[in-house]
């Protein structure tokens, strides 16, 4: 295949059996999502440069694909669009835009792909889908509850068998900082060594905490106390003096409560030492992993501020985004009960008999059936059923002179190689008796 | 609304509603096309710049959307990749990178964006849904007729009550050209002036095909059978010696002929005069326009040298298009019955009652219905109860300290007011008695 005609780096062209199982799996968290009463909001793939540009840090803003300009602005090679780069943003923006004529709390799911140029590389796109809900305008846990229990409920309904919660507060984090004494300017950048704490060796990020400015001795406590076996039992128990801490605790410990009637105990744990990457949550975060899937397939929290932030109204908000790509390539293939592309295929047995082979194939339509004629160039009909099998089709309507002649069409049953002979005239009331012609995917 | 919240130009967002009407159309039309046997295909959002420069003319080179390059190459002002114009270009791509992995002949269906920096106006959008249908690989006439009548039958699925199609020919035309002394090289620009003669007078379009170098009688001959009431009489008979012009009618009847069985005569006419502005036709030609609706709803034809031309492998096809951003405009959105948000509503009337009015919203879920606790700040029922009714919601589930003391839920039908009392253990198998929630939308 000569390289020109592959799609784009870090893009797919999805094929029918492929989009079979992606329209699937979307359907099912779309059905989810909504089953919490979420409702769905759809943005155009590109916004205004400026509505983009500043929101993702300086190492995001290099990964956005920016429009050039058109017609006479075209030569200043300048930018004045962008595809979108997540689906919060553009939420931003809408919130912005249409304010009080959205239902308060704004509960809205989107699902749909976003552009990042990052390098492509197994699992890693740059045009992938994200799947995300939010709540606008609620402070109640029950809001990070529901974002949390939507997106376990989807990861269940998809058949992801094996995957946990890692469940943390950004408070509890604020707390720690607090009672181990870091400064105020450190606290970004210690968080940033801490959530090394699964890829490094303890000794290095206390290299790190130390490298940032961290006196040594508090550096190895908060690392040991973090990832010591009862590092729980220690943490509750360091955080007593802070007023933020504990009202972290309480924040996970409310949390953990609300969704224990939807979420097995042994899928969700209180993680301290989790930090999420992203500066913005301010509250409940959470990481969701499943087993054997490299890096997290989801995540959420609470980010009161962002909204304004990003240009939106002051509203709090909560919710999480699922980004199945890598859950997709792995989701078992071979359970689905592939169709054909066909349920009936119709023989073309000559040029005077085509009126009558295209009518036949639209009787078998109308009584609920995929149904087309060979539009091949043969004329044999041993071709043209290896062509109805290869459709996968159930049965074959053959219609040549003999049938043309005696007002009758030949139904022959694909599997069993079966065939009857069937009136015209009856052809649809015939199939619509025989029933479905496949069990129907999914 | 300040102007920088807005979607950007020619560009919109999709609220629920909407989406709802949008989404429902585009699966009755994947419904109908997947009926033909046509399966799915999905293709990136851009393509490498060179995949689509100079296969849409100088004037679509201008439309394409295209990506600055990245990293150290931005300053560079070049583009390297552009958004999708239309779905055709990445079929042919699709054809020659996957070429014998695909069925032959293949026939697929996309549905999906596409971007052109066309002027906005009304109904004319710079990001817009296109349904594509095409045939590769296959000159069977009926493979014209399957793409007709599908983007027919879908028209009807949708509900449009009047709409026409124009039939033509490349071939007429080609005789027409022929017959009236047309010289080769002034094929194409006479055509391209026969193709106003819906817009402008006779007079204007003759003086256009004087303009291009056609001798006055000729140019007023030809203006004259195209348009007399009897046209077709006279086409048939002007064509009589041309050969191109006699296939071209065989071809005109043969698929009148073939969809006669499916298209009502009166939504089908040979009509001459309709050319296609477009030049890769070689065969049938089609135009659909719905009554109220301006301009065409779809259009298709045979174009048996287009994908070789576009880069793909030499292959004839046939196949058309709907695009119904204008028609979705109209469509009877008031016959839609619209679901609320929520089936069931949750009261949270305090703090100690969440965790049980969580795991009563889930209950309800559990038995299929859409569900949510209130997620707002009031404690008072009466306030509570206004949400469930706004969210559209059938029951509303109580949850107060009495009903935490005897172990019960109050179920409150929101449209007559009547409640009763369930042992919440027996919630789930009440709802599922009490049946579907609303009459489900579509």
């Amino acid at each position: 295949m000569p390289t020109q005609f592959d799609p784009p780096s870090g893009t797919r062209d999805f094929l029918a059996a492929e989009i079979e199982t992606r329209d699937r799996a979307f359907a099912i968290i779309q059905a989810v999502y909504s089953g919490y009463g979420f409702e769905p909001l759809q943005t155009p793939a590109f916004e205004r440069l400026d509505v983009l540009l500043g929101k993702y840090g300086e190492d995001g803003d290099k990964l956005v694909f920016k429009i050039l300009r058109r017609g006479e602005h075209e030569a200043s090679g300048e930018a004045d669009l962008a595809l979108r780069y997540d689906l919060t943003v553009p939420l931003a923006r809408v919130a912005a835009a249409y304010g009080s004529q959205l239902p308060s709390p704004y509960k809205r799911y989107a699902i749909g792909p976003v552009w990042r140029a990052d390098r492509p590389g197994k699992g890693r796109f740059r045009e992938f889908v994200q799947c995300d809900l939010d709540t606008l305008g609620s402070l109640s846990p029950m809001a990070d509850a529901e974002a949390l229990c939507a997106q376990h409920d989807a990861l269940s309904a998809l058949g992801v068998g094996e995957f946990s919660i890692q469940l943390n507060s950004r408070r509890v984090l604020s707390g720690l900082l607090e009672v181990f004494g870091v400064p105020a300017d450190l606290g970004a950048g210690v968080l940033i060594s801490l959530d090394k704490l699964d890829k490094l060796s303890t000794d290095d990020v206390i290299a790190e905490l130390v490298a940032r400015g961290l006196p040594t001795a508090a550096a190895a406590e908060m690392v040991v106390t973090m990832t010591a076996p009862e590092a729980i039992e220690r943490i509750r128990s360091v955080l007593k003096p802070s007023e933020l801490g504990m009202a972290g605790l309480d924040e996970v410990d409310g949390l953990l409560s609300l969704v224990g009637s939807q979420i097995p105990a042994r899928r969700i744990a209180f993680t301290p030492r989790m930090v999420r990457g992203i500066s913005y949550y301010t509250g409940p975060i959470w990481e969701l992993a499943a087993a054997g899937v490299p890096g997290s397939i989801g995540s959420g929290g609470r980010y009161d501020h962002l909204i304004e932030q990003l240009g939106g109204p002051v509203v709090p908000a909560t919710g999480g985004s699922l980004g199945i790509e890598r859950l997709l390539m792995m989701l078992p293939g071979s359970t689905a009960l592939r169709r054909g592309r066909l349920d009936v295929a119709v023989t073309a047995l000559g040029e005077e008999l085509a009126r009558q082979s295209f009518a036949l194939a639209a009787a078998a339509r109308s009584a609920g059936l995929r149904a087309s004629t060979y539009l091949g160039a043969s004329g044999k009909l041993g071709r043209q059923l290896k062509w109805a099998s290869d459709q996968g089709a159930r049965w074959c309507l053959i219609y040549g002179a003999a049938e043309d002649a005696a007002g009758t069409v030949t139904v022959r049953d694909m599997d069993s190689g079966e065939q009857s002979v069937v009136p015209v005239g009856e052809l649809t009331g015939h199939l619509t008796s025989l029933g479905p012609a496949r069990p129907a995917a999914g």
